[in-house]
C-alpha cells in the first residue's frame, strides 16, 4: 500500500502555534450581535483566536473569570475581553459585558475554533466488512476495522486503528479519535466524542466462585450510550453481564474512567478522570463525581449529588449535596503519630469514658 | 485493499436484542439431564437464553439467588427460575431446584453463549513476520501485526490491531481483543482472554538516581502468564526488571489494573478494577483485591487474604482474613470538622493524657 | 498484503532466557577500565548479563545493594559482583567495589543491553501522508498512520499501530512502542520513550454548565514533551484548553498516570503509576509522587517534593519534604470501630471539652 494518496489520516484543528491563515475571523461587533452582551470599544476589531489573559496576543480575546485575575488585566495584550458586570470598565481594552464570561467565551471559542470537517470516504487500508453499513458522508480512518453488520452513521468519524464490533452502531456526527474500540452489538449515540484508547462493551467482571476457582458469567448484555457523551482517553465501559450498560444523554467522562457492568449514568452528569463505578451502581443526573472517587457496587445515588474527589461512596445516596472522605495529608512525620493515634482511638474513646464514669463518682470514691 | 472477502473482522456473540436465529437452545428436561438439579414442571420448556427475574421475556430462564428479590420472582415473564432449596415452589414457574442458584445459571448461559467460533486463517491485512509460528487453526484479524519467532497457539485468535512482540507465545485457545498489545518474549497461556487495550510486557518503573537526573535500568525479565486468565480491558502488566512477572492460573484481572514488575499473583485470585500492586509485591492464592485498593511494592500477602476496595495495604500479611481502610465520607461540612478534629488528634490525646493525670492527683493539689 | 519481507514488525531486546549468541560480552577489567570501581580477583572472567543474586547463573553479573541480602550473596552463583564499599570481600567471588553498586550495575546493565537498533524504512502497511517529514533514519513500523505535516526525527522509531496527528512533531532517537497514539500539534522531543496504550493530546475536560447542560469549551493548546522523558503503558496527557500542557526533560511516568489540561511537571520528576493530576496543577522539579496519589487542580507544589503514596494533595505546598495522608489499614471489624469512632470524632472532642471545664470547676461545683 502506498502513502495515502492526499486524505489526511489524522487531522485535527489546526491548535496553538500554527499560522493563522485558514483560520475563521470575526469582529466584536459581529460577536455580540451573533452571541449577545454589551460591547463596550470599537466594533470593528477582528478576534482570529481565543487565549488566555496572560497569553493573549493582538487578534485574540481573553476573558476575566473572577477578580483575582485582575492584575493579569491590567497586562494583558489581547485584542479585547469578555468581563462581568463587576468588572465593567476595569480596563480600557474594547470589551464584551456578559452576566456569564467564561460560557461566553467558550460560546466564541467553538464558532472560531470548529472541529475538523469530517473529510468523507473509506481509507483505502480500512477494513470494511461486506454487510456494514457505512453513511457515505462518513469518514473511516487508515487501519480502521469495521465488523460485519455494524452501522456507521452520517458525517460520522472512525479515526485511524480503531475496530467496530459485529453489529455495533455509531450514531450519526459521532467522532471516534484514532485506536478506540467498540465490541459487538454496542449503540453509541449521535454528536458523541470518543477520545483514544476508549473501550466499549469489554466483559464485565463476573465470575461464580466454584470447586476452588472463578466459572465465568457470559457478559449478553451491551453498552448503550445516549447523545451528545464525551468519552475521555483510555476509559473503559463493560458491557452488561444481562441487561445492558446505560449511559444516558449529555454525559461528560474524563479520562481513565472504569465503568463496570449494570452501570446507569443519568443525563448531563460529569465524571472528572480516574473514577471508578462499581457494577449495577445507578448514578442519577446531574451529578458531579470528583476525580479518583469511587462508587461501590448496587448502590445509587440521587440527581444532583456532588462527591468530593478521591471519596469512596459505600452506600446509596438518595439526598443531593456534597459529600466527601479524605484522609487530610501533613507532613510524614505528623501522619505518622496521628495515625498511630487514629489506631487507638478506641483506647482513647474508652479513657474517655472511664474519665467521664470518675467525673461522675462522688468526692474521695476513688477506688 | 479492498473490504475483506466474507471474513468477519470483528465478531463476538450475539448479544441481547439480536434475532435468536442461529442460537442454541435446549429443554428444561436436557438442562437438569446435563447440569443436575431437581426439576418441577413440564420438561419440555425451551429455553433459548438467560436473563434477569426483570427482563426476562418467554423462551428465558431467570434464577433467584437471594431471597430479597422473591417479589421480583413473582412479576417475572421468564418460561422458567432456577431457584435455591429455601425457595422451592415459591414460584408456579417451572422451576430447577439447586444448592447454588448462581453457580447453575451461570453453566447454563455458558452452554447458550459460547464464545464465536474461531475463524481460521491470517487477515489479508495482518502483517506476520516469516519467522513466525502461527498454528493453521489461529485466527489472526485485520491490521494485526506478528513479531519475529512470535508463536501463535491453536485455536487462538488475535483480533484486529493487536501487536504481538519478537518472540512471545500466545497459547492454545486464547483469545486476544482487538488492540492488544504484547511486548517481546512474553509468554502467555492457555484459553486465556485478554481484552482491548492490554498492555503485557510495558518496561517496569526502574531507574537509578545520579548525577541530578534518573538513569533507566533496562527492564530484561519477562511476563509470563498462567492458563485460563482473563485480563480486563486497559489493564497493564510491566515487563520484570530482572526476573520475570508471574501470573499464575486462572487470575482474574478486570480493567484498568496495573501491576508492576516483578509482582507474582497467585493462582485463583480474583483482583477488581483500578488495581495498583506495585514492584516486587507478592500476593498469594485465592486472594480477593476489592476496587482500586493498593498493595505497597516488596510485601507479601498470605493466600486467602480479602482487601477491601480503596484499601492501601503497606505491609505484609501473614494471614488470611479481611482487611480494610477508607476514610469513611460524610456530608462535606460535616467531614471538615471531623478532618479538623483529626489533624489535631495529637493534641487531644494530650488533653485526655491531662486529665488522666489530673484525675489521679489528690484532692485539692491543683497547681 | 503479503507478510512482511524479512523486517522485523516488532522488535526487542533478547530478553530473559533466550540464548545468549548475538549478545555483547565483556571483561571484569574491561568494565572497571569503563565504568570505574575497584575490581577484586581474576579480570578475565567474562560478563555476558546482569542478573539478580538469586536467579545468577555462569557469566551473568549480580549486585548487593543493602547488607539484608548478604545471606543471598553467600548462595549467589553468579560469575562476579558489585558491592559497596561495607561488603568489600563478603564474599570470594571476583567482585567490583563501587561507592553505589546499584547505579554501577544499571550502567553495566545498560551497555549490555541497548535498546534494539532502529531498522530504518517505511513499512509497507504503515499509512504516511504525502506531507509528512520522515527521517530517513525512522523507522515505521506496520500499520502506523502519520498524519498531515507530521515530522518525525532521525533514528525515531514509530511502532505498529501507532497513530501521530496532523502538525505533530516526534524528535530524534524517541521511540513509540507499539499502538501510541499522537493528538495533532503535539510535540515530543528527542530520546523519549513511549510505552503502548499512551495517549498523548486528548482534549482536557472543560465544560461549561449552561442551561442545564454542559457546553464544551474547545481545547485548542497543545501537549509538549521536552528530552529523556519516559512514558508508561497507557498513561494519558491532555492537550490544554488554551494554553499549553508542559511536560519538562527528564520526567519519569510510569503506567495509567492521568495529567489534565494545562498541567506543568518539572524537570526530573518521578511518578509512579496510577497517579492523578488535575488541571493546571504545577509540580516541581524533582518531585516524587508515589503511586496512585491525586493532586488537586490549580495548586502549585514545590521543588523537591515527596508525595507518600495514595495521598491526595489538596493545596499547594511550598516546601520541600514527605507529604502523607492514608487512612492505616486493619482487620475488618477493627475498622467498622474506628470508622464509627472517627465519624463521632466531633463528640468525643465535645465529651473531652466537658471534662476540661469541669475539671476546673471548685471542688463541689458540680451542677
Amino acid at each position: 500500500m502506498s502513502p495515502d494518496g492526499g486524505r489526511a489520516p489524522v487531522r485535527g484543528n489546526l491548535g496553538a502555534g500554527q499560522p493563522l491563515t485558514n483560520r475563521k475571523s470575526i469582529k466584536l461587533g459581529d460577536l455580540v450581535e451573533k452571541f449577545g452582551g454589551e460591547l463596550i470599544g470599537n466594533p470593528d476589531v477582528r478576534i482570529e483566536q481565543v487565549a488566555t489573559l496572560e497569553s493573549a496576543r493582538s487578534g485574540e480575546l481573553a476573558f476575566l473569570a473572577q477578580s483575582k485575575y485582575l492584575p493579569e488585566l491590567k497586562r494583558t495584550h489581547a485584542a479585547a475581553v469578555v468581563v462581568g458586570p463587576d468588572a465593567r470598565n476595569a480596563t480600557d481594552l474594547p470589551q464584551i459585558v456578559s452576566a456569564n464570561p467564561y460560557a461566553y467565551f467558550a460560546r466564541v471559542s467553538a464558532f472560531l475554533n470548529p472541529p475538523p470537517p469530517v473529510e468523507a470516504g473509506v481509507h483505502a487500508s480500512a477494513v470494511v466488512n461486506a454487510s456494514a453499513r457505512v453513511a457515505p458522508s462518513a469518514a473511516i480512518g487508515p487501519c480502521a476495522v469495521i465488523g460485519r453488520d455494524a452501522r456507521i452513521g452520517e458525517n460520522t468519524e472512525i479515526g485511524p486503528g480503531c475496530a467496530i464490533g459485529e453489529g455495533a452502531i455509531v450514531g450519526a456526527g459521532t467522532r471516534l479519535h484514532a485506536n478506540v474500540t467498540v465490541y459487538h452489538d454496542c449503540s453509541i449515540g449521535e454528536r458523541c466524542e470518543l477520545h483514544s484508547g476508549v473501550v466499549i462493551g469489554s466483559d464485565g467482571f463476573g465470575g461464580v466462585w466454584e470447586d476452588g476457582m472463578w466459572r465465568k458469567l457470559p457478559q449478553i448484555g451491551r453498552v448503550t450510550i445516549g447523545n451528545d457523551v464525551e468519552i475521555g482517553a483510555n476509559t473503559t465501559i463493560d458491557r452488561g453481564a444481562l441487561d445492558d450498560t446505560v449511559i444516558e444523554d449529555g454525559v461528560k467522562l474524563d479520562n481513565q474512567i472504569q465503568i463496570a457492568h449494570n452501570v446507569r449514568i443519568g443525563a448531563h452528569t460529569a465524571i472528572a478522570a480516574c473514577v471508578g463505578i462499581a457494577g449495577s451502581a445507578k448514578i442519577g443526573r446531574r451529578c458531579t463525581l470528583g476525580g479518583a472517587s469511587m462508587i461501590y457496587g448496587h448502590i445509587t445515588i440521587a440527581d444532583g449529588v456532588t462527591v468530593s474527589a478521591g471519596t469512596l461512596i459505600m452506600k446509596s445516596l438518595d439526598q443531593p449535596g456534597t459529600y466527601t472522605g479524605v484522609y487530610p495529608f501533613s507532613k510524614h512525620q505528623r501522619w505518622l503519630k496521628t495515625a498511630a493515634h487514629l489506631r487507638q482511638l478506641d483506647q482513647l474513646v474508652e479513657r474517655v469514658r472511664e474519665l467521664e464514669t470518675k467525673s461522675r463518682k462522688p468526692l474521695g470514691d476513688e477506688t
